[in-house]
């Protein structure tokens, strides 16, 4: 086969039709490219998960072929699955200074750091992994250090915006460099795939830069303690923090385990600019006047075990909340952290502190594209193929909507779904099969050890708790020699329930004994007798469906 | 005591601190007057919980004094409540045609239409309760018929505005009766208790009028089906989407239990006016071109069970979604259920539906009054003294600020509590003691029955699950005759977890036989020394915490 014969096939394994564990496979002959490595939080319906990570069997299956993971920032829905990946696909993995720092952390904790081979790259460089050149794109987001990709292939280019906003006057560095966009645009782009997070948004993103203002505004009227909570990962904005405490003769602290990582591995990396003694620890706070100090804290999210959630309920050991104190909350709720965040507005409130959030000021602006940041993208790269990408299904289409209205025609636009396979030539495109993808729950130390059947049971726990109904028996006779006793759990008031306990008891004693005559020795169509009768009984006096665990014993 | 020297009791026993189950009491010598009596939905950690509803122990225990239930409107947070409490407290109730008219669906559902006594009055209206005038001032809501209410009493006035927007060009009838409220303002008003819903934002809140202007230019410009999907009770809106559907020459057919029944209850008294042969049943809907057909439906907020969840997502007996359905979500998601209605969405467009919501296009209004329309009643009303009320704690602060701009000073604003007692006389306020308040949890069949023992344990099980382990004793002896049997539900897949589960029995062994030695007979120690054994090496083995039950039999 011709090289110019040879296929490039993408296959998104995380990302698309939802928000969260952002991954993508290149393949081109005998080598594959993976573009991020993200985790995603649980959905309200999986109970007791602690995060979700991308199924990357596929990868695994291919072991040998892939060249290694290129990351565009160090965000965790970008970089939070690798410490669970990479123990099973031991492969390079390439991002700028900042992102590789913060997955240092990472890869430690989990006691991977020595195992792992990582490059460094820097906005601008290239680097060549077997068929594939990745460029670095200098670009702009929530956090520092993102790039967008240019990836070079032998039938031609592929653009990845990575997450992305068009912030002219950053706080750190350049601007994205949208000429270096237009050049690539110029010479011809295969396939483009642009973030759609923020595509249901008229407009532009405000600049990081008009947060900062609005800090000033607030430090320069302020006669009290300013405590200031935002996402760790956003080392501009903590700068932003940083340069209004300097600028009002503040000392800073800082909070909260994330925090003080990325604090750390920012300053140590340069991306943090903090004047000599200005940041003080935990430990010498008292010595500072209350009105020279600001408290940077993670719990913008209201997360109940976060620094800023444990300070306002009085569950933290050296900070609490007092009269007069100022708290910023600089973010915006994350959809499903709603309530959380309220309920810590709330409690601050009562607690006498002054409470500034986004409904009454500008203490935060997003890190996507709007809708005309995007079609400014669009324009410039002027691509054969589009594929949105990052987003829910009502993201891809609006995202689709707009690459239609840019002049796309309908054929080469493709909402993908993970595990689908988008097979391109130089000038042709179709979605062609697809592999092994989906979610891997991770509770506690287990990784994909909790599915569907252990979800169902946890849901039906937590609506109407359980009942157990032991019985022992004797195994020759068939006879009952303990029980039934029933026990409950989450289910009602035991000591108000007293009489309809004694009947379940009645109800089951009259089940067994119906089935005993008839199913000796059939154990599992005797429970299943006992938790028939149960269930009826149930129901009809409380309108509730517990979980009935019936449990025969042989003696 | 002369008749100027009684106090005035006011008693919120639901809505302050919270959104929903809005009721207050107004205590004066020997008569106590309500006014509304609603429900709240449950919140997260309420698991399993269908609804929640004030404690009225106050009431009940002063059950002579109660001269009657009086009603601002008939939204579920304002009227939810009455079948729960009309049960222990049979009092008239009180309240325009419409209220009373979604009221008596509810007391039939509960078997109690003909024990309660219902006095219907119209806007404008005064009745006499005891030592309480009330006068029902015209009003405007997301729901006909809202009344604002002036009470009348010996020590002086008290407006409570109840749920409120000032709409100038409402859908029906007139706009709210502010020249009645300036009135009584000019004869001076003691107390003012105002909604603080909205008060975070700036500005008016929009006619509902603009709303049927969007509907307008949507359904001139749609060429297949259209379904909107909106709040049952907000009949002004379900009139907009008739009089659009007239206006394109579209039949309408309504959708989901609670739809049928406001708008079989609206026409019925005339709140919903829909020309002849308009209104199909659901039966008649394929005798009607696509295109000329218009379904409300329920499901605004992606409620799982609602009509509009179960259409797309294939559940639903008699519709279903094809490509090109045009769906309208009529509706802001209500805090917490922004990943339901996000779901739906996704969904649809899956389907290959066009989805029109608040992102993209105005076609929802909020019932509620902002800041300048809130400043309004401030400045007509000029009370003495201010409690806001509807709203959370950060609401409640926000509108007390408002106030203190408005000119009233901080010590003649009470930001209460539920259960506390605000005490005037003609001249003067002051919190004084407070009485029985809170949530009564209703689960199925059971009021009060599910308290936080029970709730603590669902949410146990439903975040790691739940391990029995069994054994039979013989009571002469403690011999194990019997087990360890270990059953595990919502823990781990037990097939891929034997060999866990083997040790886990192992341990249960060995914890059994030395606490038998010990403590033989006390059953508590020796489960507890069970419990103790296995959790500590569930959590070494999975970092999981599991709810462990064990269980003893003795024969």
């Amino acid at each position: 086969m011709s090289k110019s014969k040879k296929k490039l096939k993408v296959i998104p394994l995380g990302g698309l039709q939802e928000i969260g564990k952002n991954i993508t496979a290149f393949e081109y002959g005998d080598d594959i490219l993976v573009v991020d490595c993200g985790l995603s939080f649980p959905e309200d319906e999986m109970l007791g998960i602690d995060l979700v990570i991308p199924d990357v069997t596929y990868l695994i299956k291919n072991k040998e072929k892939v060249r290694g993971i290129v990351l565009t920032h160090g965000h965790e829905d970008h970089i939070g699955a690798l410490p669970y990946v990479l123990r099973e696909l031991n492969v390079p993995i390439y991002g700028t200074k900042l992102t590789l720092g913060l997955i240092k952390c990472k890869l430690e904790e989990h006691g991977l750091l020595d195992s792992v081979q990582m490059e460094t790259v820097h906005q601008g460089q290239t680097v060549e992994l077997g068929a594939f050149k990745v460029e670095f794109i200098r670009s702009t987001h929530s956090i520092a250090d993102a790039v967008a990709l240019a990836i070079f292939t032998p039938i031609g280019t592929v653009i990845h915006t990575g997450d992305f906003k068009i912030d002219y006057t950053p706080i750190e560095g350049q601007p994205m460099d949208l000429a270096r966009l237009a050049e690539i645009g110029k010479k011809g782009v295969l396939l483009l795939m642009c973030d759609s997070t923020n595509v249901e948004n008229e407009g532009y993103t405000l600049s990081e830069r008009t947060v900062g203002e609005t800090f000033d505004e607030i430090f320069m009227n302020c006669k009290s303690r300013i405590l200031v909570a935002t996402f760790a990962s956003n080392v501009h904005r903590v700068q932003q923090i940083f340069n209004a405490a300097v600028k009002f003769g503040r000392k800073v602290t800082v909070l909260g385990r994330s925090m003080i990582n990325v604090v750390n591995v920012a300053m140590e990396l340069g991306y943090l600019n903090v004047p000599e003694g200005v940041l003080i620890d935990l430990d010498s706070m008292d010595k500072v006047p209350r009105d020279k100090l600001v408290i940077i804290t993670t719990g913008s999210q209201g997360e109940p075990m976060s620094a800023l959630t444990r300070i306002t309920f009085n569950e933290h050991k050296k900070v609490e909340i007092v009269p007069d104190d100022l708290v910023i909350i600089s973010a915006s709720p994350i959809p499903g952290n709603e309530k959380l965040i309220s309920k810590v507005i709330n409690e601050l409130f009562k607690k006498g502190a002054k409470v500034i959030y986004e409904a009454l000021a500008d203490v935060h602006v997003s890190g996507h594209a709007c809708q005309e940041e995007i079609k400014l993208i669009h324009n410039l790269v002027k691509p054969k193929f589009f594929m949105p990408v990052h987003g829910e299904h009502r993201h891809l289409r609006q995202h689709a909507e707009l690459a239609l209205k840019m002049g796309l025609p309908r054929e080469k636009i493709f909402i993908m779904e993970i595990g689908k396979v988008l097979e391109l030539t130089n000038d042709s495109a179709k979605i062609n099969g697809s592999v092994t993808s989906g979610k891997v729950l991770v509770d506690g130390l287990g990784v994909g050890d909790v599915g569907n059947v252990v979800l169902r049971d946890r849901k039906h726990l937590s609506q109407d708790g359980l009942i157990v109904v032991v019985i022992t028996i004797e195994g020759d006779t068939g006879n009952v020699v303990a029980g039934p006793d029933i026990i409950s759990r989450g289910f009602v008031y035991v000591r108000e329930s007293e009489d309809l306990m004694e009947q379940l008891k009645e109800i089951a004693k009259q089940a067994i004994f119906k089935s005993s005559s008839k199913h000796q020795g059939d154990w599992s169509i005797r429970k299943s007798a006992i938790r028939e009768a149960l269930k009826d009984c149930i129901y009809e006096r409380t309108k509730r469906k517990p979980m009935i665990l019936p449990i025969i014993m042989e003696i």
